[in-house]
């Protein structure tokens, strides 16, 4: 059952540890079947080792595991929620990335510092609110799905125009139209958030870049006039 | 003699250099064989290129050499202290990993920043205070293993749920119920020291994550509700 | 046609990933023909595992696309304005490489702290100023080449002398000769990024080194009385 | 002539780029020979990749060539007044390896925070001024080396057991009794330097460790009373 899909997640998670995004198994990566609705995802604590396509889990869309000899992620409650809620997201990724997670850590949102940035976010990284205690004790992962929409929801912003976001004392959840692109996400997050900072270390209330610069570099790789790669749809081309 | 245990402490010991804990040969692992109580440990200064399994040294619970052609790490008594008064270690990882010894160097523990150290350290690492120039021109190695145990007791703390100390102007040493384990927790303690130093130069008056947070994720893969992984015992899963 | 500068051109190209100065394909090189004045140059956006040597484009002067299957990188205007202005660059490289981006994000030009930079600049590396909205707005990579082309004027420098720059709040343009030397020399910006911000972390008034280490170390390398390397031209060896 | 010093020098040069000491041919190793007093030193500016053995220049105890078909490293001045004045120097390693090249840079000694450091250098890691003017302007490289040991005696140090300087807004100068324990204390110095700076960002004002925890971690791996390592002379080895 969907297995193009399982080869495609499964292609994903194991692109975390080459891309040093994790350590062990500090991760997970999964993707939605446009046809069923389906979610795809990497089983629960299973060693990257020894993992294989047919390990992936397939669950419904409210989490409920539809085939798998493993549990999923401990993490999938948020993920059901980030699909129920954004028909656009094919593939989302969770990771506690080192650089992101350190300003995650910090509670704060990674300015925007430059271009780089800008190709990718148009504008800053948020940072979810801290769950209550409330929440906490409750249905945590799927709260920390409810906080991150009403993140989303409250800056009014285009979640594929943002795609990725900090979760206070926690680490990063990044998305994009499938699994691969939400990987490329989450490597281009991290890369975003050590050099930002780095630009703090060199100039502590370093302002942020302008606005006219953010939507030059923003909207020559995304939209209609974008003007970036060969012609085609390249939102994840630059050069 | 404890030929398979001689293989474990081997390949903990190799893991070392292959995860960027250790520069040269400055690190040790050991295990305790449950049987006879026996303690196998690396051998004292020797390169980890030719080194081989049957290079283990057993010493008995006293530190005392039973079987072994080199003489064992010269941190030994500190090995032995830990043992005798904690049954239940099982192997113990000592390092100047370099993150990590940087918080010892500056005499501080590494505050509970975010879950990625909840998921495995029920509060800071703590750093043990600086021996004595008694302590330290006595029987400094066995003094180091009872100052670990002094703040282990002070804080009343559970060994198993704070598997990582740093010693002050030191370096760091971990444990678990096997060497295995022991250098996992010394994986994840550099990098939690990562993220925290980063986290601090972010925002220097970080305050920790809260405690139902810290609660939250230490539970959820330690203990009788733990939910992470596949449903047996899997401290050192995630994802 | 330009068989041999495509083939140099793309394994300058190829380079970047290597020394770890681009994260996917942030980045491009280009090379001008001396003979035709034509312009070699990445293509955009196509990704570095699949590229070949004939896949680089070829422009005229003006950086209209002469032979090619694919379009031009679009920061093609930019090298354009280089190559017109300074007849001895023969090698441009553009990167987002993390530590002088940093430095580009942070607006603030590179101290000349010590001997590796003066052994390839000659003062500190500049900073080119923010475009404005109109420049922004208007033909963007072309402005981007004639404000650097500003800095370099305004500061009297020789652009062999100082054989890079950054571009604030976006990366670093370097050049040299030929594609091989600007690849290299965005390799010693790189490197001279990281060890200047480490030294401002360790004193953070720094003096900058005097201008009599600067010259002796600059002119021991470049021009008439080098004495380092072998005796011929040796602008990039040292040892 | 000297065919095995050769290979060893050689040798310890193509170490320094495998442990990231170097950027491209920033460095260089020499070793004396103890019967003829020759000196054997890397070549001025040639590739680390096509490099042999054979390439390995042979010079007098005044730095003229004896033998080899290449200029000497044009630092060779340098090295020729340390082995001058140091006869227990073997061997010499020249870096601008990145993490002690800061520490140069800011024009810092390093501090002695940990067991890590005393168990290499007794005491700070000196910082030797910078030179006047004049000394830049005449035997600039000759001079470095007279700097060097200027500040040496000034300090009344034993060069072996310091084993390494800084040199102001320059680079690393390390020694040992030979070329590979030359290399060995390069790898250890860059590695103290690393810990040293992340110690002070986290403890700005962090003391050094107490001089009776140094006396202890020296004295049990060099001179008399050593019990490191396997009972021969250890000075390389922990564990």
């Amino acid at each position: 059952m969907l297995k193009k899909l399982k080869q495609a997640v499964f292609e994903a998670n194991m692109e975390l540890p080459r891309r040093k995004l994790i350590t062990y198994t500090w991760g997970n990566v999964s993707a939605r079947d446009p046809g069923t609705g389906y979610i795809v995802i990497k089983p629960s604590g299973v060693d990257y080792d020894g993992m294989k396509a047919e390990d992936m889990v397939v669950c419904d869309a409210e989490g409920k595991v539809i085939e798998g000899s493993y549990r999923p992620s401990s993490d999938t409650p948020t993920h059901v929620e980030l699909y129920r809620r954004y028909p656009q997201i094919g593939g989302i990724v969770h990771t506690h990335s080192p650089e992101a997670t350190a300003w995650a850590q910090a509670c704060r949102e990674i300015p925007l510092y430059g271009t780089t940035h800008a190709d990718y976010f148009f504008g800053p990284v948020p940072c979810a609110r801290g769950l209550t205690d409330e929440e906490i004790n409750g249905a945590y992962e799927k709260n920390t799905g409810l906080v991150i929409i009403e993140t989303i929801e409250q800056r009014g912003m285009d979640p594929m125009h943002v795609p990725g976001i900090l979760c206070a004392n926690h680490g990063v959840f990044t998305w994009g139209k499938d699994a691969a692109e939400a990987v490329h996400n989450a490597v281009v997050l991290e890369e975003l958030a050590r050099m930002a900072a780095r630009t703090e270390q060199l100039r502590p209330m370093a302002p942020p870049a302008p606005d006219s610069l953010r939507d030059r570099h923003f909207y020559r790789k995304h939209g209609a006039n974008a003007y970036y790669g060969q012609g085609k749809d390249t939102p994840r081309q630059e050069g």
